[in-house]
């Protein structure tokens, strides 16, 4: 794999490339120039996420991606997430639940411009009882599993994904708003004075482990866990510099009682994480009794991308 | 009652005025002149909280209120709330769960002046497991019950307390960030477009029935309902108009799903309430089984400082 700094130089992995896939989020860009193997040639990241090209377009901020990792004219470029969203590029409808995962690329929408460029759609679970919608994760979900794939997958995040698959199928979803409630309440509630912002927890420490171990004790009760978090300060029982730790073990800890209340453990898992947050995710999975296979967020966005490019392409990608 | 406007002008009732009895918290003053049998004979209200005053001062806030209730010179002052936290005028320290509601004032402790001024304690839960914390709580609760109370005590808030009580003993209590969850999340999360500012909800609306009715069904899934929420309006399913007394529903839901959790339904219940939140804690206990008897909650602080100012200054008040 060779970064922006690299490639710029070495136009000659454009030749080689075959499509450009890009995973376009809220607030980043990712582009890869893939080979017909899928093999990464070159990768361009960026801040500017839908939020930014609301005001500046995204075709120019396209263009300079396309640049940056040397491909050549006309290369293919395919896209998800919420550059297909309403206040995004140009709209890709949901599908709907349940979906063929590998069907996603059917409801792409060709950008009008003169080389092929296609947005991939979310997916929507149009259910009075239980709305909810996901872009991007859908791209990550066809590319970790196989066509008759089925289990549980959690995708943690600001908004965590639990999924359920049956024989290639997204049956259902839920999404949990783990990450922002840990955003939310250290910056804007009392907490912020039980919170230090920092570094993330290790997952061995032993109030994130508290943590955990608060949300399975009492999985009704976070609303009266997150005062108590407050309280065990000011009364001496914890200090500040623990809070954020056991935040986050209280909050990944409510997810995934819900989630086992509602699928059972003592399954397999497929887990789509990254980085510090995805050992917290696996260590909490574990010890709730699931049997946990990790997949790199960023290698299933990735290779989701491939496959659909293959639905849509032909093997010639 | 006379109000401040009307008792300027009859210092007469000062000359009937036995104690000052003040309900001093974060963000407000609430102080009234009572005769010896507990009779309001003028009120003073003000926004001069615990952070007002942390920069201005105690002892001038109080100087005027006295001024205004018509307070003659050596009055006796009694305070409860957040004016005797640490960061307060002088730190009241808690008293220590159980503790008798009637032994509230030998925590008292007394400010440096010429005239007689106490402040009352908060309590604290000293429990490692479930540490929490009440100030001004406590002086309702003494103005609610009666010596021998057994029983139940819901008090709704930005911080609901839920409160068991033994035999007079305050023995163990929960509080839940209800009203600070809704304030911070329809102000700071994705919710800002799921949820509009304004009136609060009526008890009977579709919307606040249907947030109970998703709290009961999913006790545990209360970080799920929120992104719901959000994604019910973007497919359609629910107007961003409905948004507030769905959220207030799910909340108020989740809180009371837990205390029925910890100490069941089907008893007797009494509600420390006021206003429009007031009612809709009544409406949805009501329908989780409890039997409820609503006190108001001012009427419950005087009635409280009352019953202390006595146990103090004993009947000549």
């Amino acid at each position: 794999m060779r970064t922006n700094e690299e490639n710029g130089a070495r136009p000659a992995a454009a030749a080689r490339g075959a499509v450009v896939a890009v995973d376009w989020g809220t607030s980043s860009f990712r582009g890869w120039l893939l080979s017909a193997e899928g093999e990464v040639l070159a990768e361009s990241r960026g801040h500017e996420g839908m939020l930014h090209c609301s005001g500046t377009g995204f075709a120019p901020v396209l263009r300079d991606h396309l640049a940056r990792l040397g491909a050549g004219e006309g290369t293919q470029v395919l896209i998800c997430g919420m550059a297909g969203a309403r206040q995004g590029w140009v709209e890709a409808p949901y599908l709907k639940t349940p979906t063929r995962l590998d069907a996603l690329h059917e409801g792409a929408v060709r950008i009008d411009a003169a080389t092929d460029i296609r947005i991939l759609p979310g997916v929507a679970q149009a259910r009075a009882d239980r709305p909810d919608v996901m872009r991007g994760e859908e791209t990550q979900l066809l590319g970790v599993t196989e066509p008759d794939f089925t289990g549980l997958v959690c995708i943690p995040g600001t908004h965590s994904k639990w999924v359920r698959i049956e024989a290639g199928h997204l049956i259902e979803f839920s999404t949990y708003m783990t990450g922002e409630l840990f955003s939310v309440m250290s910056q804007h509630s009392i907490l912020v004075h039980a919170v230090e912002a920092g570094s993330p927890p290790s997952a061995e420490s032993q109030p994130f482990r508290d943590g955990l171990a608060m949300a399975r004790a009492a999985p009704t009760g976070l609303t009266a866990s997150l005062f108590r978090l407050r309280a065990g300060q000011l009364l001496g029982f914890e200090q500040r510099a623990d809070g954020a730790a056991r935040l986050s073990g209280l909050l990944i800890g409510t997810e995934i009682a819900d989630a086992v209340h509602r699928h059972g453990a003592q399954q397999m898992l497929r887990l789509i994480g990254a980085g510090a947050l995805g050992g917290l995710y696996e260590a909490a999975l574990r010890e709730a009794g699931f049997d946990v296979r990790v997949v790199d967020a960023e290698a299933a966005s990735r290779r989701g991308l491939a496959k659909a490019a293959i639905n849509i392409w032909g093997a010639k990608v």
